[in-house]
């Protein structure tokens, strides 16, 4: 989690692996630890910000269209090799088809374990137009599920219609 | 909305108000019209994605610390000379201090509505630890309001502890 390059590098392949068209990637250290990057992309953007001394990194897929924000939080999931997930869905843009109603939702929060090898140990996950409980179905387990958990990681889907 | 140079002016100037201190700013036209922007800063990022042919923004600010996300949000809504805000708040990282449960919670969910010319009809925000309703306050009265509204913007305000 204060691996700069490693993180970018992950980032961009989350945008790719979600089907999204890479625009620019900015990343910069945090002072005194951790990783703030985004990746723009043309169907809107991926952030990430890491607490690497609280095994933790929130991360944000914002995406539209035919992209697939799932498969983002899959490679972040399992790049970080985190051993606890929290995924809330945000709907935005609700009203841009002309229907009433609010514009946000909170469609889904939930929470995944996996059995692996834990760098991060929580993710947090926020809207995206699909369920994201297919994202975790393709985390194997690994050596097992590691005692010494005391952090947290966090990714956020969000998603918005386009016209 | 479709102003690119005008949505990065009013985006770096929504980080000063917030009091977070500028990383770096990128900003792309959306294709066929809108524009997509981040500003990454030191405290987490500001995102914007605009769609004008609906008259609506979603954006984003993702801060920790001493930010005051409320500010970067006045700054928008005026900016934009909003109609309509629909603002959610989203805790992140809430476990970082060693407490259990949840790492990310809404803690609450409103909607503004602007006595002002509109530029653009609505938005939602997310996530602040101060509550919103402080950032509508300074909102004042101009020409009545506009009966042609058929659209939306959008903000999202996020907040998490920095260590």
């Amino acid at each position: 989690l204060d691996d700069l390059k490693r993180i970018e590098a992950l980032m961009n392949q989350a945008a790719k692996a979600a089907r999204t068209n890479i625009v620019a990637s900015v990343f910069q250290p945090f002072e005194p630890h951790g990783v703030t990057g985004v990746v723009v992309v043309e169907e809107s953007h991926l952030s990430i910000h890491t607490w690497p001394e609280h095994g933790y990194a929130a991360v944000d897929f914002f995406t539209c269209g035919e992209s697939v924000p799932e498969m983002a939080h899959r490679v972040l999931s399992e790049g970080l090799k985190a051993e606890r997930a929290e995924v809330i869905f945000v709907d935005r843009g609700m009203t841009l088809n002309g229907t009433s109603g609010p514009s946000m939702r909170m469609r889904s929060h939930s929470t995944e374990h996996f059995a692996q090898q834990a760098l991060a140990r929580e993710i947090e996950l926020a809207h995206a137009p699909q369920s994201v409980h297919a994202a975790a179905n393709g985390h194997s387990a690994h050596n097992g599920h590691n005692g010494s958990s005391n952090g947290a990681s966090s990714t956020v889907i969000m998603a918005a219609p386009r016209s």
